[in-house]
């Protein structure tokens, strides 16, 4: 029998994502289970594999079928070697994900950064497809981003490349960032920047609509920024487009360096479509070189919450071995 | 008998040089003639040809000994096809390069862009060998780029990648670019940006050293700006700082895009050596994300005026078919 399905699974803070997938991108099946966080997370590389394994059972496929299992994890992954340097949110540090795994369920296995297989997954099934030089900005509470040149993964020299969200937009004086440094893009362009921004707002200005919100509900959502912006209210249009602002700019100066055919927005915050995207093309086409502007478009993502496992299926057809 | 030889070819807007290498990058030969603009070009591929079969009689050698030839020029290149789609200082405009002196040879040609090829020149034979992910940084009249990722040219969906001079960072009110943009690091951090800055800083300043430079000798060179600063001229020292800061800056965001193994910094202007690299690293060191610049060293061009040349070799002995 020829080898003809993917396993794709996207490792996350709090759930883990599965998938199979023929070879030639056709999702068969997927589902999930919960994230076992206890003693560093050292239950979760065989609750995957119990997992596939009932999954198998159950479709009546064997491990002889599959080309191989890509895996994505939130973190520094040492890609030559399969190993997890540091995943913060799961626990793993210099945790030999490859092998283990690859021991249990009997397949090649190939792991990489989540951000960098969610980029992969729009480039193979999505909004991506045949663009070979991409970037995938995801924007939720993080600014993640993946890039895809020449149809395959930047990595750079440690894995790191594509950390869009740390390219410094406010070199003074900027709010602090997770990564230690402080005037990231994602400080700016995130959901948690864009609603840090309009508590700012209403702290000056308790007759705005956000204020309003906040006091109703004890929260403001990107959801209430984009609906008040709908309604043409002054502080939400000037939030969004100070975000997109800095977003526009960012992405500008990264595509006069990278040249890519597509620029794909992800993450929770790209369900504002159009509202987003607007202000987005028109500081990209201020900041932008003509050339690179004309072969260059925007698209939202459309796999959603399947660019992982996508991604980590990809993987596994194009580099298992 | 074997191919064994590489002609890299590097045309500029006042000489074209040329060179041979043999396969493993040993310079056997180089020389140059000046560059015939007349008729947009019209001429230029036919002094070429002419000059090296010169060369190959005096040298006895014959084009079957040669793997191929590499082209660079300044300007835009459709790789795919060998054609400059226009290079505005030579005076072509979608003209077939590749398959007129491959004619003229009998030999595979290849083409790319003269900054692209330097940085693959530094890669191959100068300061960034074995570096499989690394930045080249011209500093001189403007700020050219070229990057090399996974041990290739990285080009973009159209040949536009690597445009680092033309990354914005002075979104507002910023100095016009040669580019039709505005505030372009090329603005601030060429030779050219900062001797504006220092006639920008004489206005106010006529007790300045760099003043009376511009009394005695009718202009003010980089060399004057470097050798002030070099006495704790305050004002000398400001506009390197300055130009560092966006240098450094913008190198930080790339690199955290990118994740390069080495940055090296060429052109007229890198000759200041440590003058120059000292307040860039501060600056790189302020803006990169910790691991990035864990797995980054700065180093200059070691290659000079040949980076073209064997860059364009080694696009021969890679690249010709």
């Amino acid at each position: 029998m020829t080898e003809s399905y993917l396993l794709g699974i996207d490792v996350g803070g709090t759930s883990i994502k599965m998938a199979i997938f023929s070879n030639d991108g056709d999702l068969m099946e997927k589902w999930s289970i919960a994230t076992n966080k206890e003693k560093d997370g050292e239950y979760i590389l065989e609750d995957i594999s119990v997992s596939v394994k009932e999954k198998w059972q159950e479709m009546d496929l064997q491990a002889n079928q599959f080309i191989g299992a890509g895996v994505g994890v939130p973190g520094f992954v040492d890609i030559e070697h399969g190993t997890i340097d540091f995943a913060v949110n799961i626990g793993w540090r210099d945790y030999p994900i490859s092998s283990i795994l690859s021991q249990h369920l009997g397949l090649p296995v190939v792991v990489d950064n989540d951000a960098n297989l969610a980029a992969a997954g729009e480039y193979w099934r999505g909004a991506g497809v045949d663009a070979e030089d991409l970037i995938l900005l995801t924007l939720g509470t993080g600014v993640g981003g993946g890039i895809i040149v020449k149809g395959d993964i930047l990595h750079g020299v440690a894995g790191m490349a594509g950390e869009i969200g740390h390219v410094t937009m406010i070199p003074e004086a900027g709010s602090p960032c997770n990564c230690g440094k402080s005037g990231c893009l994602e400080t700016v362009a995130s959901a948690t920047g864009m609603v840090r921004m309009a508590r700012e707002t209403i702290e000056h200005n308790t007759n705005s609509r956000l204020y309003q919100i906040w006091q109703e509900n004890g929260e403001i959502t990107t959801k209430d920024i984009f609906a008040c912006a709908e309604n043409n209210d002054t502080e939400a249009v000037t939030i969004i487009n100070n975000a997109m602002y800095y977003l526009g700019l960012a992405t500008a100066n990264i595509a006069n360096v990278l040249n890519p055919e597509k620029i794909v927005i992800g993450g929770g915050v790209s369900g504002a479509g159009e509202d987003l995207l607007r202000p987005l093309r028109f500081y990209y086409d201020t900041y932008a070189l003509p050339k690179v502007k004309e072969h260059s478009t925007f698209a939202v993502a459309e796999l959603g919450n399947d660019a992982g496992v996508a991604g980590a299926a990809w993987a596994a057809k194009t580099k298992a071995k």
